[in-house]
């Protein structure tokens, strides 16, 4: 049993995926609580049962768990951090699912009690859907769980952390912070961002075209509307808290996307082909190393 | 017996995709005639047997069809146009498969012979391969095809293209060359034009940051990128050949990426959580219209 008492502080698609895997492998925690901000939440999770305890506060779901996940917008990390931090028990381990990891630890790691082993963790996994009944314990299955150690870090603690997700059938590695901050916001926000954008340039266009639009969207719009029906809250927080690294990647995104348009303007033929054979460069890296 | 000599310029992914179904059904023409620039896509065309005969030449080609489809890139169908037209058969069809509509117009129109009924045409239909490998009976069934039937057209004529395409399994409609060649520009060659830049930025990443990004791409990314393995050919030609419209989408889209940067960098939640709200707006529409 890799812990006694387990703590997930908001039980979500994310963290409600987390106990159904730890309920359905009965190797990861011999108790789980959890809490969330909402009542209605809270009753759901109860009336869902994939945990042991549902905790009206924060303050009483961490009591004496020697694991608390954080799995909230990474917004809400300082707020929630104020109220847990005198009540983490000594020797416990702290950890997050947050798809940002500077801010995270700007936001936590001012509050931490000495003695208590922050970990800061990124699953990539997800769907477009959310909250509790989203979950489902195969969620992590053949994905990449990132941790962020900082320096200092105990051993013992970050073994347990890389246990528990590959027991989840997570692939773990580890980087820094600052290299997971730009690394996802090139491969999942700033796609977002873009995705977010298109639906509401479509949106705008004259109602007559926007029907059309939307009858004919092809599966390259598709693409993009799919992962524009993700959580709003979350999705806010990880823009406003990865901001640099996205702000970065949105301005080289866009110079590549006007210097494509500018040659589209000027019917500039080779510039277009040598962008559209780069496209499917990176694409064959990516199924060589999906196929390995 | 829909028609007597079908002939297909282009046998590739689409004109490949037609000839299959015409076979598979029996009822579109007697005979099937192709061919290709290459000689190697004609012997290839020759062994996967998908058409009753293989011409040299266009010129040779179009003897005696009562039907011609051009399936090719649309940058190459005013060279084609001079070469064919002189052969095409009085009272003949001819039609396209192309994704850009005003253009296929412009360099189809002027070298047009009386009495030949042209009726412009666009399968939205597709895959990320190409080539006459690619091509396959059912790539049509349940798809949109959009018909832009100029004005004084045959309406025989148009009533034939009309139920080639739906016994092909697709949706007929209709609408006029400038409102589709925007619809296509938001949501078909803007995504495209966007997949491929974005692939060129990750490209350009620093060596260590790219390796982490093929390795991490999330889901987001993985999308971008399938739409991005396209033909080279085709896709340059359609940039160049629907410039104004994929521009003035740029451009629009442009803005509006820039407004969601902007909010992100000044820490303005309520703008942000507006734009995520909106796309999520947009893909429900888009899941309505599917499930209707």
């Amino acid at each position: 049993m890799l812990f006694e008492r387990l703590c997930i502080i908001g039980p979500g698609l994310i963290g409600g995926s987390i106990a159904r895997m730890a309920k359905a492998r009965g190797d990861i925690a011999r108790h789980i609580v959890a809490t969330a901000q909402s009542e209605a939440t809270r009753a759901r999770v109860r009336e869902l049962g994939f945990v042991d305890e549902v905790a009206e506060t924060p303050e009483e779901a961490v009591q004496g768990a020697d694991c608390v996940i954080l799995c909230i917008p990474v917004g809400a990390y300082a707020e929630v951090m104020r109220r847990i931090a005198p009540h983490l028990a000594p020797g416990s381990i702290l950890t997050d699912v947050g798809s940002t990891k500077g801010s995270v630890v700007r936001d936590v790691l001012p509050l931490l009690p000495k003695g208590v082993h922050f970990i800061p963790g990124h699953p990539m996994a997800g769907t477009e859907f959310s909250g509790p009944d989203a979950g489902f314990a195969t969620l992590f299955e053949g994905r990449y769980c990132i941790l962020t150690p900082l320096e200092g870090t105990d051993p013992a603690a970050l073994e347990k952390v890389r246990t528990l997700w590959e027991r989840a059938g997570s692939m773990v590695e580890t980087m820094d912070v600052a290299t997971h901050d730009k690394v996802v916001a090139m491969v999942s926000h700033l796609p977002h961002l873009i995705a977010f954008t298109i639906c509401g340039t479509a949106d705008d266009l004259a109602e007559e075209t926007r029907e059309a639009v939307l009858k004919y969207a092809a599966s390259g719009f598709r693409d993009f509307t799919r992962i524009a029906a993700s959580d709003v809250a979350m999705w806010r927080d990880i823009f406003l808290n990865n901001r640099e690294a996205l702000l970065e990647m949105l301005a080289r995104f866009t110079e590549d996307a006007q210097a494509l348009g500018r040659a589209v303007r000027w019917g500039q033929a080779e510039f277009i082909e040598d962008r559209i054979r780069r496209g499917r460069r990176i694409r064959r890296g990516l199924i060589e190393r999906n196929q390995a």
